[in-house]
């Protein structure tokens, strides 16, 4: 099988042989079917593989593969490998910094190697898509590396199954008795399984009191620590290391309380910040209530409300005031109250730091405070409150901030999107602090995908357009230029199709071209069927395209998307520019994601997004519902290529560590470390976060290249 | 919402309202597309329903309904239900049996008729499928036959989900305290979906002892008694009651062993058996062993052995029998053997009968006789022995039969398909007994679908022939012929290409007509990755269309498919015509499949197929190959439309009771009742099961117009 091992690899007996064998006419014809219509991929065979190994008395070690689709197990391998101590020696310079002893780095760096390269020459010689591993225990002590490898290189979730679930290769350990590679593999297959849904991802898990499972309990192990330190400024990194050195010495515990374990930015936002802090070593911890789909009705009522897009007729009466607070109360002392729990107080083990994330639940503020009084506590805010409505008394938003700012005002720190606009007056500036939204480099909607995994993406998402009898992508023998965001009346969507078609109808690129000959544009993101906004303007979007522009119609894709990370980020990654004209916005991060991949970003003045843009620079930023601006912009990005390149090299190295994880675990880290000390008191004074942290930490941001966010816009 | 509701429902107040409204333009969009495509369906989004119910005090009762798509929980409403105890009352006689008392008998068909109706109304407005239900217990106290219904009216896999799972409305029985009806609806959904995985089916669950837990051991209800009473003719019924009580007096327990819980026959055939059975209230069980990948590798190659396919070089090793023993052994030993254990003595609480169901595990026959000597033990071959071959010592057939007779003279009963070709002369025929294959009519594959569910299942379909760049099926624009079967040398693929082929050249039917206005051939089944002849069969089919029949190769869909019974179903109903040209078989019942659905089969003399068709009445009967045959008949039944009328409607109506999951249970209850019994001996003396079984009941087959097989052609 794989002919380009790690070099350490001396020697590999195929004990068993795989026995899959391609279906190569099929693939043949898909192949050719694919050029005829000149599109990116075929469809792969999804399957999920096990990974066992066993120490052998010789030193050389059997690994056991077995693959699985879903129903049945359908192939299994084992072989053996010896490693070269001398090779093994010379490689463990190169591999980054590990707990194995010195002799083991080499050949840990030489298993990894051989994992990923034989599964990618399983994968492409059968055309098939692994989707996740299930890894014994064994292999990740031989190669702790491999997990976060199969993750970043060969797009797999790597499950690492604890022995208790999986089975062990040692005796009386378990109760299924001893068992051999090819077993064990097997068995990993289905315990892996177990933990994806019918959306083919890992199920977000909540478990014992409510507690959120990031990477399912920590079992999924998506990243190294490495990749996170090459990722930012060295200043930056130093911030960071200190701040977790300081609450792990002060054995400090965070908690974060929200609505919902998945679905939205804040979700995100923290599952990337836990699986960063669970490597750092920091104790941090993430709550969310027994959902409950009344006070759910209410909740997403009460923000709209605060975003002023509710009817006005909506109010938080007091009847809805009371399910709310008696929901908030029985989670709390159902969950989190009791000694030990979170909001215990400190002396009986509660954390050290609330952060209440979202204001579904401000009255765990008041049940914090009242546990402990000293203990302190910190909201965010992260949505766009349109503050404006919230201090005239006449509003139905002024209802339900009054009601908010009721728990909100005994908080120690009110954070807030960098956008003044967004905090009523009543907030004492004080303690009012900025963070911006962030976004993770290594996960789903960042990570670099291969070309053989993006062929995949972008197949299956040809595939859910023909079944929605949608318009498919033509590329790569079309360009496409694309938004991403939720169907939602403020995110500009009537400019991005106004735009796109002055672009096909006026613009010099276009002239005298072919429909074929010019890009197309896609218009995508989530649309809950709960969410009559967003089907409203799905509906719009459709028929402006039967009515107004008949004539571009053809080339213009609009789909509700899934779940699925990797397909957003492919959608992106491969636009040749892409959009974002919202005409009210909170920060947007999906702007800088775009950036980041090196794809230049015509976008609206709204909220946080010109924070993220340099103009003419890595992009271009319009007035929100100028469609002439984004056509007049398409055309001189399409027309000058070397403007292009430049532009997007620069977009692709200017993006600024405010925007990502460890930015983001810098500010939490610093609120946490200085509020937890004793008798220690804060005042960010409308400042941002990002920046007493960095001067805390000893660390300031220096105008020597490194590259932050623009304070201008906002204070 | 539903307007079409059950006629004792007096009152129905909307306490929280369903939100989801449809995106209307989108599914116009479609419909428009699908009527110039001439295609049978649209996308539906994929959902999964929660169900709870709550007593009032008024005697009403709220409904709480909750929607999840797999990631989220998308829409809720509770209903407040209020039913006229003289309309219900009215209602009572017309339902069937029932524990409850008389007076909640109304009450309880009129909340399923709430439910049925109110579900159906929402999936059609709104352009969803459920694929499946989380019930609680409470619904199911208050209208038992909810469950059976969902699933044969709606097609909604119903989960019953045990209290200490799903949470209560009750105070103080589970860990999450009281919850509200909306709540208890929503958390049901969730438990309902972490039973389904990737392939939204739910998992095949093994559990203790590795115990195959048909219906998800027994949550799933998807049948009702009445349906299998109503399904067969009432002298079947009396000897499947008979057997049952006599079995269940003598507290006489059955259990099977095979190889694995899914995949093929005869799992099938065990999943419908034993939920069958738990409707009676037999007491059998199913054993598995944990797979091992290796040991799989050598049964697969000794199945192929004795079915004359595998390569002559392979043989049984001595090396491969020790493997194959200790394996069984170990299982025996970790899991069966133990007191209480299945194969423990009976005098320790082991089973009564002990049913050896494949040819994997011989040495499970020598175990149970050795644990308990004078207990019955009874061996099925599934397979279509070459007993020509293990006859014939020269041969590697031989080896692997001499290996496999070994255990299996021990047993005291010989089952084996009809047909005696497959029956090596070794076997006493005092002991050997026929029984054919058989299928369950209420079980995915051949349940009625609804027009909106085939629709829905022909669209998935055509959407992997996309996905997959393969011709898609114009059906209801275009006719179809099909043949559903595994892609495998003996299954006469060839033949079909050719017999199409022919009949689309050189038909009176087809003659001057246009491809558009011919029927379609559809060539689909199971294809697993690790089957390199069922790979190779693909690839010659695919070139085949490429080489020699490029005249009709847009008008063919071959297609390999995933686990979805119902899809299967939807493209064997819908067909104009089916197909089994097999030129070596075992029983294929689903042929009798097809004929069920009043689809004509044109058949090969084969192996058991020729027992299911009468030809030229049911169907027409082809020696396997004559591909001239296939067209001439082709021909008949496009051209002759009375004809075809009335070969549809024999064909419906002409299946034996012995193919169905009613007749296979009275097969093996009328053994294990004869052989449980102290003392007494069974020698079938190479008769059918069947007719002993009738007669032992005292109801043997008459000649008033009941199916049934022929005898002569096997005997």
């Amino acid at each position: 099988m794989a002919q380009n091992v790690g070099q350490p690899v001396t020697g590999m007996k195929e004990k068993h042989a795989f026995e899959a064998a391609p279906p190569s006419e099929h693939i043949e014809r898909m192949q050719r079917a694919r050029q005829e219509q000149g599109e990116a991929g075929i469809a792969l065979s999804e399957l999920w593989v096990g990974l066992a190994a066993e120490k052998k008395e010789d030193g050389s070690v059997d690994i056991g593969f077995a693959c699985h689709d879903g129903t049945y197990n359908v192939d299994f391998a084992v072989h053996n490998l010896s490693v070269s101590p001398e090779k093994a020696k010379a490689q463990r310079d190169s591999s980054g910094p590990t707990h194995l002893p010195a002799d083991k780095v080499g050949q840990a760096a030489a298993i990894a190697d051989y994992l990923v390269c034989s599964i990618r020459d399983y994968e492409q010689r059968n055309s098939y898509k692994f989707l996740g591993a299930g890894i014994a225990q064994e292999v990740v002590q031989l190669s702790p590396q491999t997990p976060a490898r199969l993750w970043s290189e060969l797009d797999i979730v790597p499950v690492v199954i604890p022995e208790k679930e999986g089975g062990s290769l040692r005796s009386g350990e378990n109760m299924d008795g001893v068992l051999g590679v090819d077993e064990l593999a097997d068995s990993l297959t289905r315990k892996c399984l177990a933990y994806f849904g019918p959306s083919s991802q890992p199920r977000v898990q909540v478990g014992f009191n409510n507690n959120v499972e990031v990477d399912l309990g920590g079992r999924v192990d998506l990243t190294a620590i490495e990749q996170y330190k090459q990722s930012v400024h060295p200043r930056t990194w130093s911030a960071a290391t200190k701040y977790a050195q300081s609450l792990r010495d002060g054995n400090k515990k965070i908690a974060f309380f929200s609505a919902t374990p998945q679905g939205g930015g804040v979700a995100l936002m923290r599952h990337a910040l836990l699986r960063f802090f669970r490597l750092m070593g920091v104790d941090c911890t993430w709550w969310v209530p027994k959902p409950k789909p009344e006070v759910f009705r209410v909740t997403k009522t009460n923000h709209n409300i605060l975003q002023g897009v509710a009817d006005p007729k909506e109010h938080l009466t007091k009847e809805k005031q009371k399910l709310l607070l008696d929901w908030v109360h029985s989670n709390a002392e159902r969950f989190w109250t009791k000694p030990g729990g979170p909001l215990s107080p400190r002396s009986q083990g509660g954390v050290d730091v609330v952060i209440v994330d979202d204001p579904q639940m401000p009255a765990i503020i008041d049940i914090a405070k009242k546990m402990d009084p000293d203990r302190p506590v910190i909201f965010r805010s992260h949505i766009q409150v349109r503050a404006d409505l919230a201090e005239n008394p006449e509003t139905n938003t002024a209802g339900v901030w009054e009601w908010l700012w009721g728990s909100v005002q005994h908080a120690d720190v009110f954070i807030s999107h960098p956008v003044s606009a967004f905090v009523p007056h009543t907030v004492n500036k004080k303690s009012l602090g900025y963070m911006p939204a962030t976004t993770d480099w290594f996960d789903g909607l960042n990570k670099e995908l291969s070309d053989f995994d993006t062929a995949y993406y972008l197949h299956e998402f040809n595939t859910e357009c023909r079944r929605q009898r949608m318009v498919t992508l033509a590329y790569p023998a079309r360009d496409y230029i694309v938004q991403i965001a939720r169907f939602d009346p403020a995110k500009g969507i009537p400019d991005v199709v106004a735009g796109y078609a002055e672009f096909r109808r006026t613009s010099n690129f276009c002239k005298g071209k072919s429909a074929e000959q010019t890009p197309q544009l896609v218009i995508c993101g989530p649309c809950s069927v709960d969410d009559p906004d967003g089907l409203m303007v799905l509906n719009q979007t459709l028929e402006m395209l039967d009515t107004t522009y008949v004539d571009i119609k053809e080339s213009v894709v609009v789909m509700r998307l899934g779940p699925t990370d990797q397909l957003l980020n492919a959608l992106m990654s491969n636009a040749k520019v892409g959009l974002q004209l919202s005409t009210r916005e909170g920060f947007e991060v999906k702007v800088s994601e775009g950036l980041h991949k090196g794809v230049p970003m015509i976008v609206s003045k709204a909220g946080g997004i010109p924070l993220q843009v340099q103009h003419d620079k890595s992009g271009f930023l319009v007035e929100p519902g100028d469609a002439s601006a984004v056509a007049k912009y398409l055309d001189v990005l399409f027309s000058d290529e070397q403007k292009y390149k430049s532009m997007s090299e620069f977009a692709a190295t200017h993006v600024s560590d405010e925007v990502g994880t460890v930015g983001n675990a810098v500010c939490w880290m610093f609120l946490a470390d200085t509020l937890a000390k004793k008798g220690q008191r804060l005042e960010p004074n409308a400042r941002w976060i990002w920046d007493l942290a960095r001067e805390g930490a000893g660390e300031p941001v220096k105008d020597d290249g490194e590259v932050w966010l623009p304070r201008d816009w906002t204070t």
